[in-house]
């Protein structure tokens, strides 16, 4: 089988660099083209030196590159700026798999609400699908444009995918507390991700108006049919990787068991190769640097509320490894093709 | 002013090292006892080599006390072993202040249901008041016996009080999800405290049957009069001290603002020395070292929502240094004696 | 081709955990044999919880192995445990790689000298290799039993080799000063891997005393002839894996360049896939979960020395990944299989 | 007596954080002026939110400092700047105490060939005292001028003091191998204080070309009238604050002992209470928070080498209390004075 031919389009921030990571380990694509407007003329290796003697291809700048000669693109791109390239490649034949948070959302307006900014290309709504496989597989096959989901969502709804199924009839919002390693915040230097504030260190952010509220919501709604309230607050730990999120939701169904919720999880991922439901707590660092997505589902008879619990890489299952999954739906592969990585631990 | 006798009974382990390092910044107090029972006969600095030069007393075995030479004693003991001394020390003159859980809860049954064991002297449940000095400051001058609250349970408890104190009217569970660092598991080394366990990591433990949710539960029905549920998830950081929670309430009332609860806070810390109400998220960074709570209050409109997030040292403020305010309303000392450290930052 | 059967003695600790993690990404291997004394009857991912759905293999005693079944046997054994298990197994016809110290000194005196025990099968000294296929790879291909190198030898001797291939003519002792990560001190739980006391912290520890000092100064005089001391230091570093050390050698000669260094480094290793001379100063996350080397040398014209500093993955070049590239070789396989995993970074 | 008044210019960095930190729990000094040029007009508290309550003084702009209403300024500013504020206040009345690197070396010329960048101000080197107060206190009580040493040299100086004050004789150069925390890089976002590229990471930075090293040799040759050569190699800690410094000497004389070594590291610092010999390899975290220098000397018979560890907190003895210490010793005060901090640890 000829090599389907890849590109990245800004290749040198976290999630591009786990691409790199990542599909090189993959049989059946080769990394034809990788882009930086600011790095553009340098090796890969020079602006990640652990990629020495690995990865030493040259960057190019993003209008350098022949877009006939690609058969997919991974735009690697801050939201607002992923936009344009959509826009810009509308009509090429090769598919596209955009890790920003373009098009995730439901309309333009939604958008502009959570975004605070214009969006420069509606018509690509319609087309984009949202890329969590073991959710929405049957579209994603069929998509040209996937809009690849957020960390903190892929995360949150599938933990709680399995209840929304069959419906989600609830007392009161759903809460959502999530924490995040520091690479969720980007490469670039910031004090929010200088060593000293963040080492040693536990916080919140963004309460009541972080983005990824809206996309948890829709997408649940989605699933359920049910009219559903998310309130998410993220915080940061002082880690690289990960993001463990602990759900609460108070069903108006009591007779829950621990046993029946783990049989209901276990059912609906029977096929899923990297949902793993767990027996105990997960831990971030027991899918570091894996595509697993471990849960791990309780339900407490004394309050009568079921808890969820959701262990991800943010780099992988919340970023790039679920791209490559999409991508291999999308080229009719093995789900699990280049992703069989075993969790490095410690 | 002669200088108060102060005893550390269980002096080596984590609580009673910063109890070390908090009392000879403290003017009216001297240090005159301290046991161990299994490092009896070393210098206190030969258990902790960082104290050389500072705390080179002698570690001497708890039947060696001379009781009647103390004005004060802090039982930094593990639950279960520190009811036999509160027992022992029944009808001696000195004021005891307890660290563990052994008389927190409101009767030997609730203790025999949360911490599965009988309890070897219910007289002290009648004796012991609870020391939150911002709560219970008048009960607190005037008592014998202390039982010094969890270090959960003081950041969740200061972080509703406010609320609680008029009315909890909810229309959910309260939820607190809580994260703490390692040193709340205590000095003695097993995996949940091992390095490579901890370290660039993070999990929950304890899920429906830690035993400060009844200490929360019981203690935010006594002050606010209403029938609540606590639902209490605590997590492990990998960070040695600090712990922040962040607390979900559902007030039947929807006319609340972040304006109008920073001012019910305020109002209500108004006289309380180490309370700052914060104007954004606080860190647990920026309140190490020090008896400070950090509190954060926010009303969600699209949810109808409160959140309040609280920051604590739980080695300070969570033990320790909540045990010296303890003292000195006890000997009508001003409530900041001995603790005025400035955080630790970075 | 038939896949060779491994067996892992001691499957438990870091090594041989890590072992789990590398093999199964070997084309030509099967891990049909894995033993515990103290777990035999769990499954691997019990002991090991990120393991789940992929290890799930039962652990035995190791005097139920059927050794007629194995074609290679890791030795993942404490020093002093893993001497036995090579003497009872002398005779067999599997290969054997020993992970311990137990074969890698010069003789069983020796051995007692740093030690500090007796040995139990002195004809082991003279059949074993010493493992570091970059240095000793003719010997490795035909030997049966390999003594895989110590963690510290390893970064150390191939930071050394070329200089040491044409002759160490010195004026002064070699200084070694070495940091390690803690998965080094084992996967038991005590003092000196307690998350508080290694977490923000940093010291020295085994001063004038380390077992690896004997190790590396007896390999390098057999490498370059000459009579040389080494003074090693090893520190603790609040890291899970890595070793960087810190060479400083005293040439007589002076006329050495950062560029004539170079030269004769990228020399001496041209054949060797794991051994990267680095343009600047590697660091340790660099090489994380890889079996890279990286060699940084310089020569500093103000005090006339040669520094050259070197950073491995103290469980995978350092262990179990070299252990890998020593079966390839002994098997007669590409160096390579099995070990082309990319750094995790961040 | 009345209070002294303090002024920091440039106090928005650690180290002005630090002074901060300190001077509250000073009994004689008030701080009454501290500048930003970047924050001026902005309370201390807002650029630092931990210090919320504690310091909420206005931040001024340093040409609006009122010089005649101050008795002692501490320059907390970057090197190269400092000079110009030394030169602008010549003539004034008040102390100064400069913790940039501006007047630590010998002559401008020196100062050129290191820092690469001439010196505005030739002449504040003659009038400049190195402030190490263990070495250098008559210098200090009488000076105008304190060039407050560098955090290296620090710690490096101290650990060697003893030796070079009865003479050098060494033969080889002495190896200063030093691990720094992150800190010592400054407060400034960027990539070598990003907290992925530190966080469970290590590597060696500045080889060959460091600053301290000239300082470190030249303070050495004054103290032992013996021309020593320094080869100084720093690293990269992942920790906030700390360095520890292992240091390699090689002696003439080879009748030492760790004994000998000990009584006279014991007597040459009897009078100092911030140096603390050590029995065992001090740890960076030992010292978190204190003025403490702790110090261990050892003697390898086997090598004939001194071994010297020593380790200070970089911001602490390294920095901001080192310059309280030297105010101390100017306004002839104990020297202790604000500075019984005990460490903060875990």
């Amino acid at each position: 089988m000829d090599k389907k031919k890849i590109g990245i389009i800004g290749a040198t921030g976290y999630t591009g660099s786990e691409l790199m990571r990542i599909l090189p380990q993959h049989p059946h694509v080769e990394v034809t083209t990788i882009t930086s407007e600011s790095r553009a003329g340098e090796k890969f290796s020079e602006v990640h030196p652990f990629f020495e003697g690995i990865a030493d291809q040259v960057l190019i700048k993003s209008d350098a590159i022949n877009v006939k000669d690609l058969d997919l693109v991974f735009l690697a791109l801050p939201h607002g700026i992923s936009m344009d390239f959509v826009k810009q490649y509308h009509g090429e034949k090769f598919k596209i798999i955009d890790l920003s948070g373009d098009f995730r959302l439901e309309s333009p307006d939604i958008y502009k609400k959570w975004y605070l900014k214009d969006h420069s290309f509606h018509e690509g709504f319609a087309e984009a699908v949202y890329g969590i496989p073991e959710l929405f597989s049957k579209e994603i096959k069929s998509a040209r444009l996937i809009a690849n989901p957020g960390c903190f969502p892929t995360g949150a709804l599938l933990g709680m995918a399995p209840l929304a199924a069959e419906g989600l009839r609830l007392e009161a919002p759903i809460i959502i507390d999530s924490k995040t390693g520091v690479t969720g915040a980007g490469v670039q230097s910031k004090p929010v991700n200088l060593f000293s504030n963040v080492h040693d260190n536990f916080k919140a952010y963004g309460l009541k108006s972080h983005r990824h509220t809206i996309e948890i919501q829709d997408t649940l709604k989605k699933i359920s049919g049910a009219n559903v309230t998310i309130q998410f607050t993220p915080h940061l730990l002082p880690v690289d990787r990960g993001i463990l999120s602990t759900i609460y939701l108070q069903p108006s169904k009591k007779n829950w068991s621990d046993k029946s919720l783990v049989a209901l999880f276990e059912d609906f991922y029977q096929e899923a190769p990297f949902v793993r439901i767990r027996k105990q707590p997960p831990a971030i660092k027991e899918v570091r640097g894996t595509n697993y997505c471990d849960i791990f589902p309780v339900f407490d008879d004394r309050t009568g509320m079921v808890i969820v619990i959701t262990a991800i890489d943010n780099l992988v299952k919340g970023a790039a490894g679920q791209a490559v999954q999409n991508m291999n739906l999308i080229f009719d592969w093995d789900e699990t093709q280049g992703l069989n990585q075993i969790p490095v631990h410690p």
